[in-house]
This record gives structure tokens, C-alpha cells and sequence, in this order.
């Protein structure tokens, strides 16, 4: 039974790892290479290699009741979207309070994860750190949680962009971008249309002469600002699901996608993709539109080549003049302290066992925490995630006897099915029927309210007295911060 | 009848009152105080003593379709909203086009206009120029249009706001403002929520520390991004203007608000003011609601009173350390180089016949053009206003006998029923009886399309050729500058 926990990262999924830890009696020990808590949440005026980066304006697009920890609920005067200055807060509070930064060791960096000789007998692993001095040290854990980040590798993938050695202005990833400051006057060219590229278009187009936002595929955008102004992630409910199941998904998509375009049609506004609204996840973008229609951002096709200055697109149009590229082509991930056949990686996709153990390993001791993509937050994921590796590591909680992975697993899951799924393994998924006959007001809210975290803390191992009473007063925080001035 | 007629100012209303005395044989001279002409919409970095200023960032809120003049549609591939570097060029190209500059006399300003001794029998003035050399010059015209404007002397009623004289911070009116430079991490209050206070508070969340949004009564927030995406003025047509007279307005306000709430509901966003929608004109903002959502701008109630660095309002709620309060509150207007007697003004309101007339005057020879608020574009009523009071002053179109107002009037008006107003006394309002049943497909596009002016030049005096076809492209023209990628 594993006893000594080592946790790579104090990013969100790290401070949630050791929390989990702590919760099941393990002896964390977190080391972090910077020298504070918070990982990509951690904003810095100048990108660090190997870290994930953020820009300065960056406000989370998930409703802070979405995104918070499930025992530990977002104070209720804090914004519903929050600045990363906010979120950093926050973290510093669930640290504070559940005492988890004694278990940091900051400015040290993991080099090396190696299984010991008796691995298969003792499951046991081998950390070699560094130190800022560049000191050495071996240490043994009984079990290691990974969670470093997926958002450290810019993906630049210039050799796809023809001629971009014959460019006369300067590029840049998104990794790099920090705000438009650079951009008074510029033309400027953004390739790619997720969440980073949509937004740094828009903030460059306050500043810029004109800004081209090229996309090969085009995209669904959609707006935090939902139905009489609620979070949109308010709508993210159980119910809802249930339609999902219930429903044909050629229906959904048609109903989806009339809605978005009774906003702005998308095919109008050159947004629209060939893939239906809910086969991926979408853009989430409030002032894109408004940019649109007033000319300052110009959606483009792909980009076909680069000639100087001239950066052409697919259908034989032309941005001249170009003063900047922003890349915002993503990140590829790479755990490079792990041994190479523990992560087997095709492109971006990796095979995990619900997506944290490597089924090649014959003892269940290392997990990847916080290594997926969803329609929901990271946050409570990783949280339950780290709840679930750590109930495994103690051998409360078990893996199929042979947990093959049949094809490699794409990151990206969905969340309530998800969080159910590692839910009933911990034994805290919310018994819906439990609730429906001895807890109706509180069944109503489970089944016809957001799907917050709380839900998984209202029984089983992990129990938290506050639950019941944070789903209640979920709403409440809602309103609270708007409460600025009575009408 | 008038053959000199002098125009002040070579702004929006300036440059098509030039334009209409040309179409109707006048010789106009134009005098103009700075070195280009466009008026508001020419930017400076630095605000002008005595000119209207707009900060760098500024869009119109007004679609281009709306905005141009009748008879010069703007070009199909500028943008539907533009930035004020586009309207300068609009102007540019309007100028060239018409021949106007040749009658602008550059830096020129006007200090003085008199009614000359045998005003009664002559209806001429006395007009007193100073050239940028200090150089009086005395004219003598015909007849004077004023477009000098009514942005220029920021309203700035520091009595209001007790204790702003231990004020700890800077402070400055919007007239002042051009961009969010000077707002990073700093804590701001904006007092005011016009276009302008909007804007600001907008614009400085993005680099602001916070952002406090005070408002005395509230107000109805639209979406330039109407339905569809499509621009809100898309749907100021005929039709709807005769279900407003048609249904209760009691009705209308519900219907209207049930759909704005729809969007955000008013009240829980703080915003909610006690007067019914249609009552006031609104206010245009796109970004306010996610700005309010994600807390980065709170709207405060009004301001009570300021100690030291503090800024207290009327709930009891305070805003500390606050580093830079912005008076949004407006402008008042003045025609220094009038005679007192000619515009008799109380407060925000001033006697005029049709908005342009002073009445007390025995001969209409002296007339206010673009001197007014209203819920459409002022560039084409300022052009309407232009062509009537130039045909007044040949004799082609008489003032009622005896054209008292009976009271004060406004400056604001409804966009259709003084555009129609006016046409009608010049001869140029569409018959929709004749068009109806001579011209099937424009009377269809007259009545459920949006009211462009290019329906006042289907007819009558300065009938224009192409303004059927201009009528029939307009949508062409909304959809092309939005063509930039194939779907």
C-alpha cells in the first residue's frame, strides 16, 4: 500500500493532488520548478521555456461554480468569470486552507522518473530532482502522481505554412503572446480559431489597423453571456444530459446551431465549420461577433503560403503589408521525465487508463492528473481524478483486473459522464433515486441544476458536511457579486 | 433670395450644406476653424479647446446604410459599423466626389454674426471671420447655416459631486479621454453611463485594476449585434414604425424590455433604470454585459460624495483608492459667435422652428443645421435639414405664416417622422400609395426595409437616379465587407 506520494507540479491539479493525498492518509511530497503555486494560473510578464504561459487580459470561460474545487466553493462576491489575477487568489486560499503548501518544495524540478528494480513486487519509483543550485537528489516514493501540465510545448508547425522563411515581419505562438501592445497600427495576421485565437484577434483588433483571423476549419462560437445573461455553463445540467441520451443527436445539433445563429449566423459571419455544433467542443468568444461585423477582425480561410510581407490564404486572397503572425496553433504535450514506454504517444492522442493510469505498468503507482480536454473545467477533473488515483493507491478502490486500453484514448471526455464514471469507482456518485425519496429539494437541484462539484461530496469517502448547503446556496453566488447597485 | 450663403464649420452637417447650396445654385462659403474638415470624426491625439473630441478607439454606432448621405452610398466592401479613420475617409471621398473643398476656407474661424441694419427688407448678416494669422475679416452673405456643432464645451458639473475638491486622484471629463492607456492597474469610476461612459468603462476593464460604472438612473443596454447577427438598425423600417403607432406603447415596452432581458436580464445586471424602454433613447454597447458578468466593470448607483481617495454613492457602498474618476456627463452646447436673442436656451433644450429655424427672426435666413439628438443617424437628417432650409432660403419652400413654437423643443426627435417632416415641405417624402402600385418591388423594400435615405431621392427636387438601385443593393452592401471566407 503506497505511503509516500510524490506530486509533480503545484498547478491546479498538483494543490488538488496533494489535498487528496493528505485526505487519504498519504505523505505527499510536491515539487514545483518555479518558486510559486498556481502553474498556468500563475501569470508572467515574459514567457519561461518549458511553462505553460497566459496573457495578461486571460479571463477563465468557465462560471466560477463550474470551476472550483467540491468542498471548497469560490467566495460568493467573487465575479462569475474570473480574471487570472482572481483565480490565483483562489488558489492560495484552498493551499491555505487545507494546508498544502508545507508539502511543496518549490524551485526544484523533477528530471527523472524510473521505476525501482522491484517495481513489480513493490511498485516503487526512483525521483531524481534539481534544486535552483542544481543540486541532485534521488529520493524513493511508494507512487507518483504527474501533473505538470499540458499546456508547456507550443506547437509551431511552420513547415505547414509555406514561405514563412521568406516573411519580412515578425511571428509569434500564442504561448508568447502577452497583449496587443505591440500591435498599435499592425497588420496582423492570427492562425487559428480556438480559444486563444479568438481572443487574442479581438484585443489586437482594438489596437491594430486590421487584424485577419485565419481558420482552417472554421468554428462554433458561443457566448459566457447565456439566456437572460446567466453563465452559460448554468445550462450544463443533469436534465440536459439526459435529453442528450434521450434525444437524436441530428436533432441536438440542429437546435444548437439555430439558436447560435439566431445570435449571429455563423455561415453570414464566415464562422461556420463543417462539423456539426456538439461533435466538438466550441469556441467561447463574447466580443468576436461586434469585431466581425464591424471589419476590425476579417475571418479567413487557411493560409496557403507567405510572400514577404504577403501572407495569401486558401481561396487566392491576400493580407499585405503583414506586420505580425500570431500562431495560436496549440501546444503539444511531452512528460520528459517519464520513461518512454510508460506514455505511449501517437500524435494527440495517449493511451491512459480513464485517463490517468498507464495500463503497461504492472502496479497502479503512477497517475497523470489534469491531462485531459472537456466541456467542462479541468479543475474539479483533475480534483477527481486525484481522488481516484489515491483511493487506488491505497487499494481502496480497484482497477478492472485487466485494464487493457482498447484504442488509444482521445483527451477529450465529457465531463459529467466523466465525473460519474470515477465517481462510482470512489463511491460518490450521487444516488439520484436515493435523493429523489429522501431529499427532494435537494434531488431537484442535482437533477435540474448545474452539475457543480459539490455533488460529489454529499456521501461516500470524501463526505463533506458543506455539500448539501453549497448546492443550495449555488445560485446565491451567482448574484451576489451583480448586487452593485438596487434597481 | 439668398445667394451667398456662409456655412460654419466643415463637419458632417457643414459638408452636405455645402453640397445642397451647390444643388441649388447657392454660392456657399464654408469657414472652418482647424486645417480638414470632418468635424467630430477627425481625430486628435490631443483634445482641441472648443472642438469635439473622440477617443482612438471609437466605432459609430450606427450602421453605414443608415449613416451615409441620401444620394452617396457607402462603398460595399467598408465595413457595417465603422471605425472613425473609415467615416473620415467616407467624408474624403463625399467632398471629392461633390467638388466641396473649394469652398472651405481652412483654418478660419467665426466670431462674430450680425444681422446687417436692413435685415428686415434684406435678411442678410454681417460675418466676422479671424484667420489663423489673428486677421479679422468682415463678410457680408445672404444667409448663414451654423453646423458648428454640439460636442464641443464638456459638461462638467463638479457642484454636483461634493468633496471632489479633496479628490486624491486625477480626474478628467471624456472629452479628454483617448484610450486606456493611462488606466493599467489602476482603480477607475466613471460617472455617466452614455455611449461614451460605456465605452470607457469598458475599455479600461481590459487593462484597469477595476472598474466602478455610476449611474443616476440606469439605462437600456442594446446589441449593435441584433438578431441574426444582423445590425440592430436593420430593423428600423417603415413597418415597425407603423406598429408603433398602431399598438400600445405599453405593449411595446413589454415586448421590447421581455427581449432585452432576454439577452441580459436588466435587473439583475444592475443596470435596470425606472423609465420604460421606449422612452429614452438607449444605450449601444456590445461588450458591457460579459464586462459586468466576469465583475471587471461594477455598476455603481449614483455618486454620493468623494473624501480624500474614497468615492462613496448613494447606497452607502464605496469605491476605495480610486486613482482616475471619468466624467462621462456630457456636453453643453453653445453658438458663441450668435446673437443672444437668436437662440433663446434653457437648459438642454432650445427653440427652434423644425429644428433648424430660430423664430424669432423676421427673415429665414439664418439657420442650425445637425443641431439635434435623435434615434437614428444624424449625418442624413443634418442632410435633410441641409437640402430644407437651402430651398427656403431660394423661396422654393415656405415656412408656415406664422411659425411660433410653441414650446421649447428637444433636441431630440424621432428619426422617421422628421425625416418624412421635412422631405414632405420639400417635396421629397416617397408616396407609398404611388409606389405601391407603380413600383411593387421598391414599395415592398421602402416599407419592410431599413430607412435609408436613399428613399428621399426616389422623387422630387435632387431626385437622384441611382437611388432605386441603391435602395435595392443596400443588403448587397450589408453582406459583402462580410464575404472574406467561403462556407
Amino acid at each position: 500500500m503506497a505511503q509516500r506520494v510524490a506530486v509533480i507540479g503545484a498547478g491546479p491539479s498538483g494543490l488538488t493532488s496533494i489535498k487528496a493525498c493528505l485526505d487519504e492518509g498519504l505523505e505527499p511530497t510536491c515539487f514545483e520548478s518555479s518558486d510559486d503555486i498556481g502553474g498556468l494560473w500563475k501569470f508572467k510578464e515574459v514567457s519561461e521555456p518549458n511553462r505553460a504561459s497566459i496573457y495578461r487580459s486571460l479571463t477563465i470561460n468557465i462560471w466560477k461554480e463550474m470551476m472550483c474545487y467540491s468542498d471548497f466553493p469560490i467566495p460568493a462576491d467573487y465575479p462569475n468569470y474570473m480574471h487570472h489575477s482572481k483565480i490565483l487568489k483562489y488558489f492560495r486560499m484552498y493551499a491555505e486552507h487545507f494546508k498544502i503548501l508545507q508539502h511543496i518544495r518549490f524551485q526544484t524540478s523533477v528530471k527523472k522518473v524510473t521505476q525501482r528494480l522491484d517495481f513489480s513486487r513493490t511498485g516503487q519509483w526512483e525521483v531524481v530532482t534539481e534544486n535552483k543550485d542544481g543540486l541532485e537528489e534521488r529520493h524513493i516514493f511508494d507512487a507518483v502522481i504527474c501533473c505538470s501540465g499540458h499546456f508547456n510545448y507550443p506547437n509551431l508547425p511552420l513547415k505547414d505554412f509555406p514561405g514563412i522563411e521568406t516573411f519580412e515581419g515578425k511571428y509569434l505562438h500564442s504561448w508568447d503572446y502577452k497583449g496587443p501592445e505591440d500591435m498599435h497600427g499592425k497588420r496582423v495576421v492570427v492562425i487559428g480559431i480556438g480559444n486563444s485565437g479568438g481572443d487574442i484577434a479581438v484585443e489586437g483588433s482594438r489596437v491594430a489597423e486590421q487584424v485577419y483571423l485565419s481558420t482552417r476549419s472554421g468554428a462554433w462560437v458561443i457566448r459566457q453571456v447565456s439566456d437572460n445573461g446567466l453563465p452559460v455553463d448554468r445550462f450544463n445540467t443533469r436534465f440536459v444530459h439526459v435529453m442528450f441520451k434521450l434525444l437524436p443527436m441530428s436533432f441536438l445539433n440542429w437546435l444548437g446551431e439555430k439558436k447560435l445563429n439566431a445570435m449571429y449566423d455563423h455561415a453570414v459571419y464566415g464562422l461556420k465549420p463543417k462539423h456539426r455544433l456538439f461533435s466538438q467542443i466550441p469556441v467561447i468568444n463574447d466580443d468576436l461577433p461586434f469585431k466581425i461585423l464591424s471589419g476590425s477582425v476579417l475571418v479567413k480561410p487557411n493560409l496557403k503560403e507567405i510572400r514577404g510581407s504577403t501572407v495569401v490564404f486558401d481561396d487566392g486572397s491576400a493580407a499585405e503589408n503583414v506586420d505580425l503572425i500570431v500562431f495560436a496553433t496549440g501546444y503539444n504535450y511531452d512528460f520528459p521525465y517519464l520513461p518512454k514506454h510508460v506514455m505511449y504517444k501517437s500524435g494527440h492522442r495517449v493511451g491512459l487508463y480513464k485517463h490517468v493510469f498507464p495500463p503497461v505498468l504492472e502496479q497502479p503507482t503512477l497517475a497523470i492528473v489534469g491531462f485531459i480536454h472537456s466541456d467542462g473545467s479541468i479543475m474539479p477533473q483533475a480534483e477527481m481524478q486525484a481522488r481516484f488515483v489515491t483511493r487506488v493507491f491505497k487499494g481502496e478502490a480497484s482497477l478492472q483486473q485487466s485494464y487493457v486500453v482498447s484504442r488509444l484514448t482521445p483527451l477529450q471526455v465529457d465531463f459529467l459522464e466523466y465525473m460519474d464514471d470515477l465517481a462510482k469507482d470512489i463511491g460518490v456518485r450521487p444516488s439520484l433515486l436515493w435523493l429523489l425519496l429522501t431529499d427532494f429539494p435537494l434531488f431537484m437541484r442535482v437533477f435540474w441544476g448545474p452539475i457543480t462539484a459539490y455533488q460529489y461530496r454529499l456521501m461516500g469517502p470524501g463526505k463533506w458536511d458543506g455539500a448539501r448547503r453549497a448546492i443550495f446556496t449555488q445560485l446565491d453566488r451567482l448574484y451576489q457579486p451583480l448586487r452593485t447597485r438596487q434597481v
